[in-house]
């Protein structure tokens, strides 16, 4: 079925266009977090294409090594570490977000949700611009980063030190994107209409009732003012020190070559796009290994009825004694056995049904077929991982996005969502078992995606790769990038043309008006004279 | 370079993911002339994977023969032929727009051209809808279909007879489009904004400068009233009829489940795109095969100056006496050898080094390592054939899309473009030694599009095979097409939204003024009347 002449044209190709005989060098500068995961992974697949990969990393990094065998490092020293990257930090943001969530609906709990945003983002931003400045004032480092010869900058431009660098150095350049510091990257380079484009952080859907298209564009302007005011002015200050006043952030992101979006149209709502991004979604997506023996013991003991695992990402262990008590009690009163990934106290109303880990290897829990539910955050990757895998979703969104990616599921049909701050033990179980009775549909929904997820031309990881080698071969991929970032706001939007053409339709009706008036002002004139003589 | 787990992918892929194991039935509603050599490449590939395919052709069918190994054919009765299909009507049509184009710049001249336009699109829509219209009436020939069970239809929506048809049998759709009845296909699915995406016919790149983007707007204004007034009344007629007047013909264009673009960026300008449009330009491009042997004698005799290939596509084979006498005489000038395609008179001014000839081997002559130069009327396989080969080119483009073509070739460098009306034999032997001087760029710059256009992950005929296949798969793509084309233009454009927005913000402005005054009026009113009594 097309495979044939695709494998006829891959061996072909493979011969005719190498990148190089000894493969490229790349200069890797990622975020720390759960983004490094997904960076590490395009970094793996490069290295074992013969690639030379240098990563930029902070003295205070969380995540990223200073050694490794798939890449060397450059540490830059940083006294001050990112709020983002700090675990008790995070914890007591979270915290204060939850207590926000619980007033939720009113205009103040609104604002003081955004001023909770702002603030940590206004700090992070403060200190990845520093971090960028203190790069380009190190003349020794720059110096060795120009004689190595990079042949590409690969980085994620959510906190944009690396998009600096990047063309502090004149590199091609290449994104591995999922968000960029003023939202939705997709912004940043195709037209998003917001009647069917639901804007970040607005839970909506792309099938929007008319309040709901209002509240978009409301929350459109949020992140303008979120843009302009508290996410841009750090890099503006750089940009005008070393770039000029003309050079702005935006217009450095727009001038990438390729942006590989960890998006794929399986979870998220078709939307306008460009030549230039390539979907990556699903990249991190891996057949599962076997589970230890006990823990495989464990989960072959639940039977017919199956296991369901509960996971709220690396930042979170626990959501404190109150909601944990509620969501031991539920899990006690099904059939199933439950995988629970808990830090904290242990509940005082566990069930025997549940056993409760430090860390689940997550994937391979998802893969087996034991599985039937995933109660999780709502981060990208492990949804990415529950579609691969075709195992249904129960949401537990809690900040940033998370609410976001379960509109997502539950639009589709393949999961549901309990709001934390406001569930029993009654509704989480309804909830739970409503979506492991068979005769609903999440499953087949599930497993409709999944199949969606792997039918693909080429797998999302393997696109990552030719395209980075791509940029690396062509030195950019300029063809594929519009011409739009170059033109002031005004000509983008076609401002200045359609003043004009409106000044000159005034002009000519006017000119018509004024005219006519003479014309018939003359007509009446000339006719009371010619009426005049007669009556004489 | 990231073909070996592209590899493994393609043999896991192709044993887990069969479409069926007989493959599938595609219903495939063709468009005649160079439309149809087009779309034969599908259907050749498509069977080659063990596909059934049916052909729709009209009786008066210019091209698409009634018989052939690769498909069976079901032939529409019909008395009157297009005139688009018809060359003697096409010979006068193009004999019209070159005097017009003689005149040109003057506004009537531009007046007169759409009118020419316009009067062939109109006549042809009214016979494609009434073929249309004669199908659904054929009762008998409705059941056969309906009992057939077609997984798919393939339609090139260029004349949207064949998506009425798909819409009225209910099936998964994908197009094989260049262009649509109301111009540039991307139009009905991705926005296009005017200040960077240039409009059909207006001969502009993606750099414009201010007058030629209110020129772009205008050019807009004129498509927008052809689609309106010329082009869509006879189809919503028949939408009328046969679905209701809530359904329009653009909405069955938009409801489209793939759309494979004949579009590459090598070639076309990058521009907003939707995740359902897959680029399949240059899909036709084969390796040349050897030239029969007094051809191949005769390309050999030039030695190191090489061969020019002439030839102004299938639809014409002469420019009328004066014109070719010209050519031949700039030809004569020149050390190459020239192979011309040439129908008419041979004309009296003709050089040794030129070989007139009823048809030419054109991809074989192109992927000769001899020839130096193309010249051609700027048709879009002439031009992917000569980007696959690296061939420069010289335009002489003469109707609808071919000024618009040459000029995505001039602005890469790639070649120039004379003006066929106000040639002389000077300026054409000019034009044509400079693109083959070596010291000018033209050559390389061909060669640098050839590779890009050579550098991709999988073959565009793959890819367009592999999307049919994808869209009988899973019966649809409807995830990879946005909600846009269900909201009425005034919602799609937030106009009621905005709307009730500046309503709002005028209404609490003049809540708040009159308040303002409320309170100072009673303000002034209270100190006058606490300042009387102490007059008093």
């Amino acid at each position: 079925m097309g495979s044939c002449p695709v494998l006829v044209f891959v061996l072909l190709f493979s011969a005719t266009l190498p990148f190089s005989g000894d493969g490229g060098k790349i200069l890797v500068f990622p975020i720390d977090g759960s983004h490094w995961l997904n960076m590490k992974i395009l970094v793996e697949a490069l290295h074992s294409q013969g690639h030379q990969i240098t990563v930029i990393r902070s003295s205070t990094s969380w995540y990223i090594p200073e050694s490794s065998s798939y890449f060397t490092s450059i540490t830059i020293p940083q006294t001050q570490s990112q709020n983002i990257e700090s675990q008790s930090y995070m914890t007591s943001f979270l915290k204060r977000s939850l207590d926000i969530r619980r007033r939720r609906g009113s205009l103040w709990a609104l604002l003081e949700f955004y001023s909770n945003v702002f603030d940590l983002l206004r700090e992070n931003q403060k200190t990845v611009a520093e971090l960028a400045r203190s790069i380009f004032e190190n003349k020794k480092l720059i110096k060795e980063l120009n004689e190595t010869g990079y042949d590409l900058c690969l980085t994620d431009p959510v906190f944009p030190a690396g998009v600096l660098l990047g063309h502090y150095l004149k590199l091609p350049m290449v994104f591995n994107v999922r968000w960029i510091y003023s939202g939705d990257p997709h912004v940043a380079l195709a037209p998003s209409p917001l009647s069917y484009v639901p804007e970040l952080f607005s839970d909506h859907s792309d099938r929007m009732d008319f309040l709901q298209r209002v509240n978009n564009i409301i929350y459109r302007g949020f992140l303008v003012y979120m843009y302009y005011f508290v996410t841009n002015p750090p890099y503006q200050a750089v940009c005008n020190d070393y770039f000029g006043p003309d050079v702005s952030p935006w217009s450095i992101i727009q001038g990438a070559d390729i942006w590989l979006m960890r998006v794929d149209f399986t979870f998220e709502f078709p939307r306008p796009t460009m030549p230039n991004v390539v979907y990556i979604g699903g990249f991190q997506g891996k057949p599962a290994k076997p589970l230890q023996s006990d823990l495989e013991e464990f989960v072959q003991s639940s039977g017919e009825h199956g296991v369901i695992i509960m996971t709220l990402g690396t930042l979170l262990g626990d959501l404190g004694p109150e909601i944990s008590e509620i969501i031991a009690s539920a899990f006690a009163k099904l059939p199933q056995k439950v995988v629970w990934r808990h830090i904290g106290e242990k509940p005082a109303t566990l069930g025997n049904n549940t056993r409760l880990v430090k860390w689940l290897p997550q994937n391979d829990l998802l893969g087996h077929p034991k599985t039937k539910l995933f109660i999780t955050h709502g981060g990208t990757n492990g949804l990415y991982e529950a579609i691969y895998h075709g195992v249904p979703i129960l949401g537990m969104p809690l900040i940033f996005d998370q609410f976001d990616n379960m509109v997502h599921m539950t639009s589709r049909g393949a999961g549901e969502m309990v709001e934390v701050t406001q569930m029993d033990v009654e509704s989480l179980t309804s909830a739970m078992k409503n979506i492991l009775d068979p005769e609903n549909s999440y499953k087949q929904n599930m497993l409709k995606l999944s199949g969606l997820l792997h039918d693909k031309p080429i797998k999302p990881l393997d696109s990552a790769v030719f395209w980075i080698e791509y940029v690396m071969r062509h030195k950019g991929a300029a063809h594929l990038r519009t011409e739009s970032y170059k033109l002031p706001w005004y000509a983008y939007h076609s401002l200045d043309v359609m003043a004009v053409l409106v000044a000159c339709s005034l002009l000519i009706t006017m000119f018509t008006l004024v005219s006519c008036r003479c014309l018939i002002g003359c007509l009446v004139k000339s006719k009371k004279s010619t009426l005049k003589p007669k009556k004489e």
